[in-house]
Formats: structure tokens, C-alpha cells, sequence
């Protein structure tokens, strides 16, 4: 029997003896010991008492009875009330490496700044009732000021479909039988998050999810690419980062369009001007931060340049050219090239391989180096072109995988991807509300991660799915697993440094802060939670 | 450019090295080749014309819109009406090697079977009512003839909640507002099988489906453990999985209880006269269909011996020496030992490995040989003591795994597997209505065939679910993966022979039978479809 459980010991140890955090695990200091108790502790409790089974969720559609881990749009309100959420938060994350610019700032944010600039109108292509409310979707633009119009209300019956009507006259005049002001807002808001009788009931599959999701994006583009808004959105972006405990971003950012809406109106802000303008956004917040003494809090920023994977070749050698541009003038910010969009139903990156080929014999040519960091097997497909392209990301030389979500089917590629360091960019809520996996339970990153790959946890489009920060990904992440513990969660943090595009003195300046600030993150949780929780026994209350 | 599609090509190769179905796919013949290509056309034309993304999906709650591989209880009418599943459904299987006996009869021959024997009745606890009809179960049992009862009806006001009824009387009599004798038939159907608004509304989360489960079996078990029942449904099993193809099967058999009611009423029939029965029915369909000239289409059948993981380790000793006595009385019968039930909340595997270990020192006294074939690793868990099992069944020495649906998550445990040739019982539409995954595209079945393991798959409990016999498992697995093709299907099926309990001699014979059934199956494909769907591109009809 002895012999038995020894066996048993050794082998559960040689089965998890891949995974990247056990070198966390073992280091753990003593505190951390007891915090990692108590974390085990909330865990089981709150698995009971909040997650019951047996007790039937609150939204339909969606899972009929609670679990951990479970649908996040319908789970959000539980998750925020939990004692595991309130500690999750408090936590330093590292840094996001995996975020699309133009949905990290809550949508109800950007509304404010949008109604804010007399220049943005509005349109609709099919008049407004009620019963289209659902369908038609708001149409935003900045105007030239000799464009703006007076029309009182997009819901009168005299508006003509496609007029522009000014933001804040759709708003104020907005139908009452619609809600008035505020059903402008839910109108709008609406159009840019997805919502859980979309993702759960009428758009419960990948490929009408994808649908709306696109559609989010359609709406807001035209705002957040307006000069005056960006510069807010960015440090909007930056800001609600920091607070969620994020010390170092870096978003791709889409450079699909090719210019930018200025404040006068017209459509001529060339990329270089992005570039100047977050720059710019980036020192004021450091600037604030440095002024207030904390500098640990905030480490800086990198951009992934993004276009989309729908583009002819051509096209794309335009990007390709206009991102080696970029790195030459701005170095320090560029960190990478990546191609974005619906892998299942957009070009697989063989498509493009000659320009990608093309563009590393430029590199090397102009002394520069620009890492791919491609999106790459974003599906449940298997052997499907979305599910090969992460045999080109690797063979390019990827330098982490956006999203990876069907690599835990190919062993020879984790294989590489352990061994080479290719980090897997994981974006577990956005997989789940874009119906890849039916929760966190069902998801992959176990698996990869007990083969030895490395992990950093990513929110994706957090202004659509309401994962702001990383705090929601932790939590589901860490609620659907026995065998997370607070090793994992600092391999996690800590990986999301060691993995980004920071330079190793910078990466060694984040991990001292990083030491100081989760010394600070344990002292809470031992300080707070050590008496109710700290027994060795689950506490059931 | 070639330098790089060689290095691709390799690279998908490697990644694909460890498939089992390889060695299949390589030897394939010109003629199966052909085959191959009209099986991948059908795929491809089907999962358009059939199985279309923008397709509303016919049945709520489920899938909002259709795709290969879609959760079965909504895709079934759909799926049986394609061309593929025709195909499939000649195809010749080999063996079934998980299944439970009590769920593998249609429920309507099984309510056929009840309603011609007398001595069953029925009763409820509390009234039926149409607003009860779902929730009160009926409770049948074959009574002492001195019991039998003239009780008019179920529905009766005068009835009175648990006094039996005539099976006949209650069908008979049933109130015409509740639907009169249909709506009998439909009452108990409900209550054996798991519908679609209960799998993806109602009960969508695996504690709530296993309730539902669960229940199926409580009201068949008094029905099927009467033994004028249980020898028609022995020979109905046999013969239903011998008209899907399949030539051996392997069910698992739950002794649980220790006797069964005789004709005359009386629950007196030990475990040894259950195997005597069983081997009766076994041999006359053998006879029979020797008498037709089909002894290719049954090799036979033996045995898992299983009780529930609920009980005692006193009582598990007790199962333990009645399945070695039973072993050494039908040792041509007994495949080997099992506990079953659901594994998220009843008793792990190291709760009872005391008896287990004497178990096995036991065997070598005697000189017997009864493996274990345990369940294991049925769960979404990561390192809970479902997830656990896993090891525990590998040291054990398991033959097989039952489901071993979180195997994928385990590196070293998938090498052992894949080292020692345990095979896994993979059971993927059992899998996605008891919402371990939410389709087949996200089941993790090309994961493990990717590391190498071994695979058979299985149909669980198809009365239950709706997947008699093997057709559908292998339809659902088949249009899932663009990876999977002729020689994977090859493997599946000659693995389940390979992996089944039949001596190396019987394993020849079987072999050269589904050499010969395999022969006319291809032709079967090429004579009729290999006109429409032979060219090398998909057809677009």
C-alpha cells in the first residue's frame, strides 16, 4: 500500500513535471505558502457556496445550474462578488500581450468622449422602432465642419435614412417609446458588446458569433479613429490597465486603414501621426505616474502593428513596407507584426507567405528586426487551414502565438513551442464567448500547460466582452482547476514579462517592481483572509 | 519558396508521426484510395449544403445555427438523412467495446417488451397530472402473481400515489387529456431518454444532466433485471448491433444488485443463472445466423463485470469474489472488472484500491486473469479525483480506459498509454449530452490519436442518447475532423478488435471476416457513389 501511494506520488510528479510553473511552485517562500492555502481555501469554499451545482444560474439562455468556470456573460455579476474576485484584482498582472487597441476601453466610456465632439454624427440605413432596434445598427462619422447638419433626431418620421444627424441631437431627441437618451445609450452600447442572449441563445455558434463580433467593430472604428477621441481612448486604455494592476501593454493595434480622422474632419492622419500620438499619451501617463511615486506601477507600452488577413498580397506588402517604416522611427514602439480577423473564414497566412518571406530578407538587409506575432489556430477546427496556420506561424519564426487555442492538438508543436520559448497569448473568455469552448472547464490551457508551454493570459477585445483588465481571465482560469495554486498564478505574471518585447533591462526593472508589489499582494491576502481562511481544511461556513 | 513548402510538408508530418491510423492510411489500397476521396467529397459538399453556418438549426434550445459535428439530439434528423451517414451505416465496425447492457435497447422495444408481460406493473408517488407528467416518474416492477393487481388505471382520481397498477391497465386507461395510450408510451419514453430541451436547456450542465441521467436507469432497471425481459432484450441488443455492422461486443454489465426477479415474480435469480441466460441468447443468435450463412457478420460476445464506485469497500470485496467465481465458471465470458457511475461525484478509485490491490494477488493464487477495464477520467476536472482516477487506473494495470475523456490533458499518462497499448474508450456523443463538451469540434479526440494513443469508439449508453449502434459515433467523428479519412476509420475499426477481449485466434478470425466485409464496403462506396463524388474536387452540386 505505501509502495503503492509512493508509486502514485511519483507519478502524478512525472506527469506534471513539464509544467512551466513548477519552478514557481517550488520557490514559494513561506508566505506564499500560507497565501496559497488560503487562495486553495476561498476556492473550495466558494465552489459550494457561490457555485453550487444545484443552484440554477440567473440569465437565460445560458448553463441552466451554476459551476465554476461557467459562461462568463452570464456569470459576471457572481464573479464580482466573490471573495477570490476582490483578491484577484488587488493582484500585479504583468503585462497584456494580447489585446486589440479598439476594444480595451469600456464601450459606455467612449460614448461619453464621442458625445462630447460635436463633429461626430450619426446614421441609420433602415429607419428606427422599436422592433428594428435589434438589427439596425448606429453608423458613426466625424464630419468636415462645412458637413455638420442640424437635423433634430434620427427617430422623427421625417429622418431620411442616411442623413447625418449630430450625436448629441440623436441622443437628446431620441425616440421615448425607444427609451429616449438613455435607450440611445443601450442602442449603442448594444452594437458594441455582445451580449449573453447572443452568445448563449440566438448567436450561440462560431461562426454567428464572429458575425456580430465583426459587427462591434464596424461600429466603433470610425470613433476611436478620430484624432481627438484616440488620444483619449489611449489613455482611457492605459489607465484602466494600470488600475486592474497591469504594469506594461502591448496592444496590436489594426493599421488596416490607412489614415486617421482629424479634428477638422478630414481623413488624412497618416500612421506615423498614431504613432506620435500615442507616444505622446504614453509619457503624460508615465509623467502622472512618476509625479505620484508610482513609477513601479507603470512600465510602458509596445505596439503590435495588425492588418487584416482579408487583404490581397499586394496590399499586404504596402504594410509590410509601411511597418518597417514605422520600426525605423519609432523602434522602441514597434514590437511586432501580426495579421488579424475570423481564421476560419479569412486567408490562411500560405496565402501570404511569399510577401512574409520577402519582409524577414528586408529585415535582415535594414539591420532591423521586427518579430512576427501572428494570430495563429484561433478554431475547434481540426487539419482545417485555421488549424495549419500554426505550422506557418511557428515556421516563420513566430515569436509568441495569438490565442493557439487548437496547438494542445499537436504534439510536435508543442514540442517546438516548449523548446523554443514560443509563448502561447491564451485568451480564455474570449475563446469561450466566441463559442470555441462551452467554458473554462472544457478549454485547452490545462493541456498545454502540463506540456511544458508557456502561457500568458490575454483579455483579446475586453470592451465587447466586458473582461476589462486581466482580472476576470485569472478568475475563471484559476476557479476551473484543482491543480492551479499561486505558483501558477506568478508563473503567469511573471511570464507576461519574460515573454513580452521589453528589453532585457527593462524586463529585469519590471521584475523588481513586480517583486515589490506582489510582497505587497501577499501581505493582503494573509493580512485580510489569513484568520477566516487560513486553516489547512476548506473552510465551509 | 520549395525550400519552404518541403519544411512544411515535413513539419506536418512529424506533428502527425505518432497517429496510429497511419501505418492505416499508408497501406491503404487504389481502390480505398478512391473511396477515400468520395468519403472526403461527400464531407466537404455536405458540410456545406447540410450543415451551413448561416443555417438556422431546427431545434431550441441547442446550436442556433447548423455545423458538422453539432450537438447530436438537434443534428439527428438531420444527420441520418445525409449521404455519409448512409455510407457509414453499412460500413463494418468491429467491435463495441463500451457499453452499458441495461442502455442499449431502443426504449420503445423495451416499453414492447414490458407491456406483453403481465406480472409488470407501474405506479407513482404522487398524481399525474399534464403539469406533473414530466417530473413523476413511473416505477415499474414485475410482481408475485399473488400480488398482481385489477387497479384500472394510473390516472384515475381514485387512484391512490403508490399502489401498482397493470402495466397494461395503466397504458390502456391512461387519461385522454395526458394523450390516452400514446400518451403513456411518450411518458415513460421521456423518462428513459435524455431530449434535446433537457441536454441544451434545462439540465445543459453536467451535475444537472447526470440527474437526468441517472433517473433513465432507475425506471428501466426493474424491467430489464426480469428475466423473460432481460433474454429478449439480450437478443434484441445482439441483433441491432449486428444490423449496424458490428461483430463483437463487449458490454458492460452492472451487478450491482444480486438478483434478478424470475418469471414467477420472485427477486431470486443469482449472478451465475444471469451469465447462463446470457450465454443461451448468445449461442441461439450465433446458431442463427450460421443457419443464414452469416457467421462473418458474430464472432460473439463476453463480459464486464461491473458494480457502482457509490458502494462500500466491504461490499466492493463481495463483487470482487462473485466476479472470480463467475470467472471461473464462464471463463470464456468474463472480459474483465469495472466500477461504474459518475465519477465527479461518487467514490474515486483510490477510495477502494485496498480490495483492488488484494484483488489482483487474489488472481495470481488462483491463476485467473480478469483485468481491469476501469472508467476513468469521465470529467472536465483538472486534478479533481475524477481527473485522478487516471492514474490510478494506469497503475491498477487497466486494460482499457472507459472515456479517459481528460487523458488529453495528462503528457506522461498519454505516453504510457501510447507505450503500453492501452486503448481508450472514447464515447463522443455520450460526451456532448452529458455536456462534457459542447460539440464534436471541441472534443478532444484528435488530440489523443495525435499523441499516438489508441481509440475505440463507443456508444455508451445509446438508448439513453439516441446513437444505436456505432453509425452515429463515427458520423460525428468523422465530419469533425478534415484530418480524419478512410484509414482513420480503418484504424477505429480494426482497433476494436485488436483492443477487444477475444483470444488471438478469435482475433484472426475476426480480422479475415472484416477483411471480407471491408472488401464490399468499398465497393459498396465506389459502385454508387463513385460517379458523383469521385472527381479529386469537391463537388458543388
Amino acid at each position: 500500500m505505501e509502495d503503492y501511494l509512493k508509486k502514485r506520488q511519483d507519478l502524478i510528479q512525472q506527469d506534471r513535471a513539464l509544467r512551466p510553473d513548477q519552478t514557481y511552485v517550488d520557490a514559494l517562500s513561506l508566505e506564499e505558502r500560507k497565501a496559497d492555502n488560503v487562495l486553495r481555501n476561498i476556492r473550495t469554499y466558494e465552489a459550494q457556496a457561490v457555485w453550487n451545482g444545484d443552484k440554477p444560474a440567473k440569465h437565460e439562455p445560458g448553463p441552466s445550474h451554476m459551476f465554476p468556470g461557467m459562461a462568463f456573460l452570464t456569470a459576471r455579476e457572481t464573479i464580482v462578488n466573490t471573495e477570490l474576485f476582490k483578491i484577484l484584482g488587488k493582484m500585479p498582472k504583468g503585462g497584456l500581450l494580447h489585446a486589440h487597441l479598439d476594444a480595451t476601453v469600456r464601450v459606455d466610456i467612449l460614448l461619453r468622449f464621442a458625445i462630447q465632439q460635436p463633429a461626430i454624427h450619426v446614421r441609420v440605413s433602415e429607419p428606427l422602432a422599436p422592433n428594428t432596434l435589434r438589427s439596425v445598427l448606429p453608423q458613426f462619422r466625424p464630419l468636415r465642419k462645412s458637413e455638420w447638419t442640424n437635423i433634430p433626431s434620427l427617430t422623427d418620421p421625417q429622418y431620411s435614412s442616411g442623413s447625418w444627424v449630430p450625436i448629441q441631437n440623436a441622443r437628446n431627441n431620441f425616440s421615448i417609446e425607444m427609451g429616449g437618451p438613455e435607450g440611445f445609450d443601450r442602442w449603442v452600447i448594444d452594437a458594441l458588446m455582445i451580449n449573453p442572449s447572443e452568445a448563449y441563445g440566438t448567436h450561440n455558434t462560431t461562426t454567428k458569433i464572429w458575425q456580430k463580433f465583426s459587427s462591434t467593430f464596424m461600429v466603433s472604428n470610425p470613433l476611436i479613429r478620430f484624432a481627438p477621441i484616440w488620444t483619449q481612448y489611449i489613455r482611457e486604455f492605459l489607465l484602466s490597465s494600470i488600475s486592474d494592476g497591469i504594469s506594461y501593454v502591448e496592444p496590436r493595434i489594426m493599421f488596416f486603414m490607412k489614415n486617421m480622422f482629424g479634428e477638422d474632419g478630414e481623413e488624412n492622419i497618416p500612421h506615423r501621426v498614431w504613432f506620435q500620438m500615442y507616444e505622446r499619451v504614453l509619457n503624460e501617463v508615465k509623467e502622472e505616474l512618476k509625479a505620484q511615486g508610482r513609477e513601479d506601477d507603470f512600465l510602458g507600452s509596445r505596439i503590435i502593428y495588425s492588418t487584416m488577413r482579408s487583404i490581397s498580397c499586394e496590399e499586404l506588402e504596402w504594410h509590410l513596407s509601411d511597418c518597417l517604416a514605422l520600426k525605423q522611427e519609432f523602434p522602441h514602439l514597434v514590437a511586432g507584426f501580426d495579421l488579424v480577423g475570423h481564421e476560419d473564414s479569412l486567408r490562411p497566412l500560405i496565402d501570404y507567405i511569399e510577401p512574409l518571406l520577402k519582409f524577414v530578407e528586408r529585415q535582415k538587409e535594414l539591420g532591423v528586426h521586427i518579430p512576427f506575432i501572428f494570430h495563429a489556430g484561433e478554431t475547434t477546427g481540426d487539419g482545417t487551414a485555421a488549424d495549419v496556420n500554426l505550422y506557418d506561424a511557428i515556421l516563420l519564426g513566430t515569436k509568441r502565438i495569438g490565442h493557439g487555442f487548437s496547438l494542445y492538438k499537436h504534439p510536435k508543436l508543442m514540442e517546438i513551442c516548449r523548446e523554443k520559448d514560443i509563448c502561447i497569448e491564451m485568451c480564455p473568455i474570449s475563446n469561450e464567448i466566441l463559442r470555441l469552448t462551452g467554458s473554462m472547464p472544457m478549454h485547452p490551457l490545462p493541456a498545454v500547460i502540463n506540456h511544458g508551454v508557456h502561457v500568458a493570459l490575454c483579455s483579446d477585445d475586453p470592451s465587447v466582452f466586458g473582461n476589462m483588465g486581466l482580472s476576470f481571465d485569472f478568475f475563471q482560469v484559476f476557479v476551473a482547476s484543482e491543480v492551479n495554486n499561486l505558483g501558477t498564478l506568478r508563473m503567469l505574471v511573471w511570464d507576461s514579462i519574460k515573454f513580452s518585447s521589453l528589453e532585457d533591462q527593462e524586463k529585469q526593472r519590471a521584475y523588481s517592481a513586480l517583486d515589490r508589489s506582489w510582497t505587497k499582494f501577499i501581505k493582503y491576502i494573509l493580512d485580510k483572509y489569513g484568520g477566516s481562511f487560513g486553516d489547512k481544511r476548506p473552510v465551509s461556513q
